[in-house]
């Protein structure tokens, strides 16, 4: 039918067509002339560049193979109709951190790595696109996987000189008088020092319910003001890991959907909703954690689009990333032009939940790489075998047995052995106890050593390598939907998508 | 005055814009109803993903640093109003080898890596765009950097199993009656063991005149059908790096520009440039080589460019990578958020150059790393120090001294020079000697231990990373202007590439 559509107005398509290029060339197109969007989602990929989607993607289409053909299957987010790319340098280096990552796509301007919400000079506040829409009206909600006055959220309604300082930020999210704050904690929450007023009572002073448990959260009602914290926290005040989530908890696909119900209103609403772990997972080179968090992120974007189907006309959908994290590829040195992400489906946990197993480990008087093992191989599938087992396993292959070629296939090499047993030497000692220098650095990046071999050693024998603990510098992509969503299409720099943002909901 | 265009069409661009929009979300958006294009430009940058392109720009911005914020200055390719973004796996792996990947740029259907122009199953063989439109009496050129029957030329003129079969490749260019040939010579021009006729004379029998020098290929005639063979090649009969270009050689730009000069004419034309050794550079993780012939094949684009400007309303470019190669990031561990490009200008001349200083140094009687150095120093940049000299270098930079910051910021750090002096060892063994193990491969992938070796400590010192010696499955970026370039905006697979321009050629 679409397609008859087209034939029928082939001509007038090809005008069509040619006056919206022209309309693309014209300046830096960020303004928007047409109807007003009502009901705004801005979705933030923290680290989500275009290999942490391509990674699902892989992923995705390697262990839920149809045909005989590798085929990549795409993500909702990524199947948005409108796909765009943005540059994402700060103003003090080519590679941002998330606070101005976050200010550019929140209130259109470049400010320094560490900044929140100010210029570089840390004198002038800049207004977001969250505070514009509120001004005239409209709800606004902030949802995210990491604290709630983490460097990404904060961007919406703070402006400091130092992401760090959570109190602050925290305060500013009370004074914000925004409708619905979900996901983690507020962190800090009574100051560095632990010397100051808990931010949750301050918080129940003005108005706000503190939701901790999901009933409270599920059954809160519309016309309240709400901050909704996930009933499992981990030690920054974020949400656990989607592949580590347990029962009693919310998805970010849930607390969306909830986030939509409380900010439904006739005035129209903007939603920020970020998938923040994605970024962590990366910085601790986890490709099975940011896959996990990425689909998680993707589920959130589905109640955006069913919410879409229902208002065609007056939503706008983007879903964007703020930078890059850890440098993925997919392709390694060692697997060449080959991929095996079917071998991270082994993993069971996050090296979050894994630190944990050592930190308990290391405590135990009998502290053995080999006591150790059994746990390594419950968690991520990798398995040693002596020359004789593994001869045996190599002749059960041989004869079409799959379990004997899977397990082949996690055995680690004498290379990756050697790797892992200097690693859990490495974790054995107490922090303070372990080495410092250039090559330990590059080798750990100050994770625990144990856990960050492992990811290493599985990531590589997938077909995933990493280049750094930090963000990369590399563009992201941008996928829009709904209405003024071409305006999304083309290569440009992050600000311009707050310009764009504000333009198409008509406050600026 | 564009801008007074928009104003005064206010909501008939809107309008358009949804219409232009509903189109895209139709169907895969191949079909071309508009009229006809009569010049076509297809620049493929071999291994060219949005790392390459990034690394160019940063390093544009980095060295032609005018204001005091870091910003990416970007290139006339990346310039271009149109950007998509396409997904490159092959019909057996995620990720690609050029033979598929060219296939299904040129003809529009994926098949095995490794094989030109035909299924997978090596039976059907697939035509061309560029065959379909000399078919229809247009002109056809093919040009690349590297050997014109290397993968990726092949596949715009040859059908066969396997892309090492160069002779059969050679002898289906000489029967494909295209009209223009340029770049890089016939590689294995008589056969694989030297003994079939030279694919040259068959080629002057069958009336291509074979062009050798700068002045012959200037001052070839349009009208005649020409091979124009680089004054200079390498190896495996490539054109030199860009990098490394003398003034008796020709640059890819200067190539394009004859291209366009022979291939001008009433009936249109299609032009295929690849640069081909940006991919090259990344297998070998040399990235300021990489860099030199992303700005080569740049200069190339600006060409085609140029000529748009006298034909914009028939003519259309495309830019596209065919995939990414080396796993690139702008993003090391050991340099976290900062990036230091200028450090990439210190390198005078490619790893390939270099090797050859390398090969005779391995021949001289005093072979000590000591005597290395210097040599090192010259075409890199790096140096070492001793503990006092380098208190020496800190005290004057301290006080201001831009050149010793600079040699500061070049010395080999301990571990890097530990590093630098093993590979050295291993390159001073002659190739059977050396070791052949995992650990040994993940450090120099095959290539000169040596000259890998220092092109990873420069490119680390300046920021870069480095995953794979081969390449990954990252999708890659598509720029595009003029007529009917509206139809490469979004998200789709390499194959649509092929369909999409043959429908804007009407071939289809």
């Amino acid at each position: 039918m679409k397609r008859s559509f087209r034939n029928r107005t082939g001509l007038a398509l090809f005008v069509l067509l040619t006056l919206a290029a022209a309309a693309w060339a014209a300046g830096t197109g960020n303004d928007w002339s047409g109807r007003k969007a009502k009901y705004v989602f801005m979705f933030i990929g923290d680290g989500l560049g275009l290999q942490q989607v391509n990674a699902a993607e892989v992923y995705n289409g390697s262990v839920n193979r149809t045909g005989g053909e590798p085929a990549i299957k795409k993500l909702a987010l990524s199947g948005l109709p409108v796909q765009g790319m943005i540059t994402t340098y700060s103003t003090n280096s080519f590679i941002t951190d998330s606070a101005p990552a976050a200010t550019s796509l929140a209130a259109g301007y470049k400010t320094d790595n560490g900044v929140i919400g100010m210029d570089p000079a840390k004198k002038q506040k800049f207004t977001t696109v969250a505070q514009m829409v509120r001004a005239k009206g409209m709800k606004v909600g902030v949802l995210t996987s990491v604290s709630l006055n983490h460097a990404t959220p904060a961007a919406f309604y703070a402006s400091v000189p130092s992401r760090n300082d959570y109190y602050g930020i925290g305060e500013q999210l009370i004074d914000s008088g925004f409708d619905f704050f979900a996901g983690g904690g507020l962190h800090q929450s009574t100051g560095k020092d632990k010397d100051c007023r808990d931010l949750y009572e301050i918080a129940k002073e003005k108005g706000y319910q503190v939701l901790r448990t999901r009933e409270d959260i599920l059954s809160a009602q519309p016309g309240t003001k709400v901050i909704a914290v996930n009933p499992v926290l981990d030690g920054s005040n974020a949400m656990p890991y989607d592949m580590d989530r347990t029962d009693k908890e919310l998805s970010l696909a849930e607390f969306t959907r909830k986030g939509i119900e409380m900010l439904h209103n006739p005035e129209g609403f903007f939603l920020m909703v970020e998938g923040g772990k994605i970024d962590w997972a990366c910085h601790a080179n986890d490709a099975a954690a940011a896959i996990g968090d990425t689909f998680a992120f993707d589920a959130a974007v589905k109640e955006a689009l069913a919410f879409a189907e229902k208002h065609p006309d007056e939503t706008l959908i983007i879903v964007v990333g703020d930078h890059e994290t850890g440098g993925m590829s997919i392709g390694f040195a060692g697997t060449e032009y080959e991929t095996f992400f079917e071998k991270i489906a082994h993993q069971k946990e996050s090296y979050e939940a894994f630190d944990r197993k050592i930190a308990a480990f290391r405590k135990e008087s009998e502290k053995t790489f080999e006591k150790m093992m059994p746990l390594i191989t419950g968690s991520f599938g990798l398995r040693t075998a002596t020359p004789e087992e593994r001869a045996a396993l190599e002749e059960k292959a041989r004869a079409g047995d799959d379990e004997a070629r899977i397990a082949l296939s996690m055995t680690l090499s004498e290379l990756e052995l050697g790797e892992l047993r200097a690693a859990f030497e490495n974790s054995m000692l107490e922090k303070k106890e372990r080495a410092k220098d250039e090559a330990t650095f590059l080798l750990y990046g100050g994770y625990e050593p144990l856990s960050v071999k492992i990811t290493h050693i599985l990531n590589r024998k997938a077909g995933i390598g990493w280049t750094s603990y930090a963000h990369t510098g590399i563009p992201v992509p941008l996928f829009a939907a709904g209405l003024g969503s071409e305006l999304f299409a083309g290569y440009y720099d992050n600000t311009d998508v707050a310009w764009k943002t504000m333009s198409i909901l008509g406050v600026r």
